[in-house]
């Protein structure tokens, strides 16, 4: 995902389970990190790998995390050439560098599943696991409607310039269309919590009166919040993230009226990736294809079941 | 699916399992059927839930098989009143009557997971799993691109007039665009036997040359191929159909000239549905959203896997 390039530091090969014999293997292949979004993806990869050796005795796991693209490269070829995988799930650290070797596994007769980020030559994978942008875009939208039902002024911070920023920005602009909503500034915070600080400072000393702010990520929710509390403005009536970010998660349940929702765009998809591989593996159910993992509204009375007290994100 | 009018005559509730206590109960509710497309969708459907069943101890289902939708509804209903499931799959017999009372099923704070035909209306479910049609006819030109890579002369039949059907057709004029493949007759033959038998004898006698068939499904094929035998043809090369009947999946898979390949389009994708509300259940995996099937290419290199001698297609 857009923060795997951060706090990548750990890289580690953990040899989960090694049973030969009749079992088959999965191979799972993700960034390192320790923190954040791509913390959290760990977590939950580690999670789902755990239930799924207990549920199906069958099912071995590989588990590689990598601290950059050349290590992900020599952690599948290794996958292949010493654990025979029969499948690959894969987030890819960077789709270019990633696109031949995970090509030459698919080549070599393996499932392939691809998470989140999509190679540089379509049709590789079996499956493709992702987020849903457009819709994270229109739920945060929504309920900026719902929420604000007279209109008002609100100021949006984009991610970096990507297409998932442009997606998720077109799907809020369609579903406030119309509903007295004015985006009086919007501006790229590139997702990050210190870049965000500065981008609200700006906003605040340019504008009087703001009603609302559309953070449209929780690392950047992190430093609107911290530049509204050093200005001690007090206009500004809620601040709307998204991803899911466990503390924010939490604000929301406990009834923060400054965070009174969120909208998902889980780090553990990559548990669905895994868990839907081994049921193509387990079942006669056919799961080539793409699953494109929706973006949930959570609010105060559903906070508690996308609260994970054990994740880092 | 789209053949689920046909051959409903068997309404029958299976209380597959009961227990209760911490359990958790799945309803599923599909059309009724014992032979065709959605007899092998009741295969499928009864295998997943044995294969759940003995995987998840705690786990229950019901399943429930309705001769037309006003049984459907009942059923649905009564899953909720008398066996209190946690989710519901649903494959709905036709879209408008089931809407209301799956939305009902959603307002009551299920999990609801819809399967091949969408509701009329957008966004109750929490999870979609379908085919994909577009893909269908694309893999199926591409498909007719490899065998005839100097061109040739082909006539295709239509299914019964639909979105479907048309995003079937587009997809495939699209992957032949350019190739030298030539369409030189195109009619409906309403994804029927005898239909399409009867569509194919008007192209013999109209056309002496024709190089290929794109029958676009196994049963409008069946009758594609009885005509072509009842005229005593030999200049047809072969005949692409669709959906992975099993008797067509054996002929690829033996060699046989005329059916050199298929494309799926599998009844099976119910088991998907299940298993798939089932990890949400048992896992912190994420569910919702969008799972589109993938249409995947039969050759006799890889039928095998794709032929089951116990389903009844």
């Amino acid at each position: 995902m857009r923060k795997l390039l951060l706090g990548m530091s750990v890289a580690a090969i953990a040899l989960v389970s090694a049973a030969p014999g009749m079992a088959q293997t999965i191979g799972v292949s993700i960034p390192a990190a320790t923190h954040g979004w791509a913390g959290g993806m760990n977590y939950f990869a580690q999670e789902a790998i755990t239930r799924l050796e207990s549920a199906y005795p069958d099912l071995d796991f590989v588990l590689a995390t990598a601290s950059d693209p050349a290590r992900q490269v020599s952690d599948i070829e290794d996958m292949v050439a010493t654990r025979n995988i029969d499948a690959l799930v894969v987030l890819p650290f960077e789709s270019e560098p990633l696109t031949g070797p995970v090509q030459a596994v698919k080549q070599a007769g393996k499932w392939v599943t691809v998470v989140d980020r999509g190679l540089s030559v379509e049709g590789i994978q079996d499956l493709y696991v992702a987020g849903d942008n457009p819709g994270f875009g229109r739920v945060s939208g929504e309920y900026m409607v719902s929420k604000m039902p007279d209109g008002g002024k609100i100021v949006v911070l984009r991610g970096i310039p990507t297409t998932i920023d442009n997606e998720r920005v077109e799907g809020f602009q369609a579903a406030i269309e119309g509903s007295g909503i004015e985006i009086i500034g919007m501006e790229h915070g590139n997702w990050n919590r210190d870049t965000s600080f500065t981008v609200m400072q700006d906003f605040l000393s340019r504008h009087s009166e703001i009603d609302a702010v559309w953070a449209s990520d929780d690392d950047m929710a992190m430093g609107v919040l911290a530049a509204i509390e050093a200005a001690g403005r007090q206009d500004i009536q809620f601040v709307l993230g998204g991803a899911g970010m466990k503390e924010m998660i939490a604000r929301t349940r406990d009834n923060d009226p400054m965070i009174p929702a969120n909208v998902t765009y889980p780090p553990s998809m990559i548990a669905t990736a895994i868990e839907v591989t081994a049921v193509g593996l387990v079942s006669n159910a056919p799961v080539s294809g793409n699953f494109i993992i929706g973006s949930v509204l959570v609010t105060p009375e559903n906070a508690e079941q996308y609260y994970y007290p054990d994740s880092p994100f």
